[in-house]
């Protein structure tokens, strides 16, 4: 793993082409020199090196998702007003928004760029698939930002939201290493389902690390969502079994700007407890990744390596990447 | 004319496909029905033609062109922050400046999500210019913005601006036509570069005409840019040619927020008359336009055709479409 990321790091530092004016690419440069955890370029890189694929051959798709990840978090900082990312200052809040907007703009356009670099037949599957999911991505920003202000958000609707926002990237991760190892268009199929239902997963797990976590390990503060007044499933699902009285309670415990910090998350967090919404998520990350499981068992593939892909998915699950 | 444009709006309307969330359709939807010239469609489709294309193969590409076109729009609107575009509210006037960033992201992409419908091989060189000629937009856009800010700018890095800018996807414009109708590739390479000159006498032209044009013919506001303080060539060539002191009465009026508009605007139209820079201009927008001409003579195509193609170019340039 170490090893694929410094690979990563060496590609997009000499092979990214920087042209100018500067005021466009430095912020650019900025968001992609900032590290994060490249989880999706290592996805691709091993997928495909598991299939038998070169890494060299690999490295454009994943760079080119990367930098797509990073085009979303320009523009989504914008629009949550967000100043600090992995630890640093967002581009909107070391520049200006309208820095954000083109520093955004150019990335997507760099990211369907690297892929010129590939074969006429991987270049049209590549760029045909980035289409696809960018604009699932692009649907999946707006129905989260639309949720802040609706109240009858449906678990269906939630559960759109998350793998358009989030798991089509991932499952677009799985796939495109299938692709560059020239696996068939069964197993790259396959592999974007699994990345889908791991996505999901992930997304859920991620939402019950926020509240639940360990703050050491999640890196994060806890109880985030909460301050913030996301509305996860774990929201939803609470929202959903109370009663009237207690739902009116707990509706103004989330929405109050006024109790102190730790208390209001303390109270939410025991009504996501004694909803059952603790377990019930606790449950969904078991289907989901379940239903990763069964879809790796059909990959055409030998056992052993559907074992090890497995257990790089239980990995990432967990998060010890 | 009329005809590609009735023709031109019914694809539109029949074609795009719009999902969920409406919040984020919605939007993109009014700007693609608010009209405007539909300049570089009407292009496409008439080179196609010009060259025994189909109309029904070259709508898709211009269809990508005008979707393209209004994405920089939505952006560039929030980025000056514009309230009024074709007489209607902007995007984010009308709803925010979120709405605008990302109704305009799923425009880019769906200008090369309608490019899918093509075969392989015209597909690939569809989406490749396109992505060249996006880049090179967003540098021009950020170059442009930066000239706000900035006193030195040269005639170089002025010409640089306008051809990435906007001359860049005019001459797209043409070579989709010829891609469309499957001319050869020389051919199509003298298309793009037709329509590069012609993008920048168009801008040249405007310059002009926002400045010493005839306020009914032209559409908008006369001396809007001098209002804005936009440097334009004409500003650049003045300033260049003033003495210190008439330069610094000149800075000090173009600056001012405090001289009543039409005194403003008289002034520095006289500055820009006496300078040179009116005559300067208008021989510019002929170099640029001799060059188009020169290029057209060069396509391998018989005489008349060629005689059609330059009325047309001429037809551009003097905004009678």
């Amino acid at each position: 793993m170490t090893e694929n990321i410094k690979l990563f790091e060496d590609y997009l530092k000499k092979e990214l082409k920087y042209n100018k004016p500067e005021s466009l690419y430095d912020p650019v440069k900025y968001i992609l020199e900032s590290g994060g955890k490249r989880l999706r370029p290592l996805i691709t890189l091993y997928i495909s090196e598991l299939f038998n694929g070169k890494k060299i051959v690999a490295l454009p798709a994943a760079a080119a998702l990367e930098i797509f990840h990073n085009f979303t978090l320009a523009h989504d900082d914008i629009m949550d007003n967000s100043s600090i990312r992995r630890g640093k200052k967002t581009i909107n809040a070391k520049w200006d928004d309208n820095t954000g907007i083109l520093s955004g703009d150019v990335m997507l356009i760099i990211s369907y760029e690297i892929l010129n670099q590939y074969e006429d037949s991987k270049y049209i599957l590549f760029s045909k698939k980035l289409t696809e999911i960018s604009r699932l991505v692009c649907e999946g920003q707006q129905a989260d930002m639309d949720f802040a202000s609706k109240n009858d958000i449906t678990e269906n609707e939630y559960f759109e939201m998350i793998k358009n926002k989030t798991a089509v990237l991932i499952g677009c991760s799985f796939m495109f290493g299938g692709i560059a190892a020239e696996t068939n268009t069964s197993n790259t199929d396959l592999l974007y389902r699994i990345g889908l239902n791991l996505g999901i997963a992930f997304q859920l797990e991620d939402d019950l690390l926020d509240c639940f976590g360990d703050q050491e390990k999640f890196g994060k503060k806890i109880g985030g969502d909460i301050l913030e007044k996301k509305k996860t499933l774990l929201y939803l699902f609470t929202y959903s079994k109370l009663e009237s009285e207690k739902k009116l309670e707990f509706e103004n415990i989330f929405n109050s700007n006024e109790i102190e910090e730790s208390e209001k998350i303390n109270s939410i967090k025991s009504f996501y407890e004694t909803s059952g919404a603790l377990e019930y998520l606790k449950n969904k990350v078991k289907v989901y990744f379940n239903e990763a499981e069964m879809l790796i068992d059909k990959l055409e593939f030998d056992h052993d390596t559907k074992k090890k892909l497995n257990l790089f998915c239980k990995t990432l699950l967990n998060r010890e990447i």
